[in-house]
């Protein structure tokens, strides 16, 4: 049986796989009703919504991919929370911020019904502009 | 025996009894050596420098009490993960605001040996400086 850990370890994983990696895991494991909030940044709902959102990041901080360093995991019902480094990889192959982030996912039949990111937005919002002036 | 939930759970309990209760809680479950890192904002060791902290937190959000509501926990080995609303309650008892966190605790011998807190630091700046102008 897949385990709530099991389907968000699933949907992370492809995260480093590049762009397109990203983009399968939001359509394979969001449902078109799946509200993915990065707490007080924003808020989409469905996986186009997300993946529009996932390019105008990419394009801000000249990300092309995610490597998803998990520090911690655990389960509480049909509930994940995660404690994450997220890495974001430039087109190069270099590392643009490693990025501390804590992530709640509540899950049901091997979906992702919704997700919570919490992280330093503050530190987001100073990076981004450091880029977008390069 | 007492699990690192159970911990965590009492630990954060004592939030909500006003001042005393929140240093109490700091002094009984911190060691000299504990690290609390509110993620982009402040990193504290030990439990004078937290209640410094927090100390200063209040002067500058007019902040009497924190009233902690836990929406999840669980814990893998010795990390306990929350995600929370921390309730920030002024002198009058009006609610300051309800910010929405995530936390990881790490656990030995009953005592909380890292507390890691990740949040919207952006948008407590932009409340800091509200309050501040009052």
């Amino acid at each position: 049986m897949t385990t709530p850990i099991d389907t968000v370890t699933a949907f992370l994983a492809r995260f480093g796989e590049g762009k397109e990696g990203l983009y399968d895991s939001l359509r394979r494991w969001f449902t078109p009703e799946t509200v993915w909030d990065n707490v007080g940044l924003a808020v989409t709902v469905g996986p186009e919504q997300a993946i529009e959102l996932a390019k105008r990041f990419e394009q801000q901080m000249g990300v092309s991919s995610v490597a998803i360093e998990l520090r911690a995991i655990a389960a509480a019902g049909n509930k994940v929370l995660t404690e994450r480094i997220d890495h974001l990889i430039a087109a190069d192959g270099t590392e643009r911020w490693g990025a501390g982030v804590m992530g709640i996912f509540e899950i049901e039949n091997d979906k992702i019904v919704a997700w919570r990111d919490y992280f330093d937005t503050a530190g987001t919002h100073t990076l981004a502009q450091k880029w977008a002036q390069r």
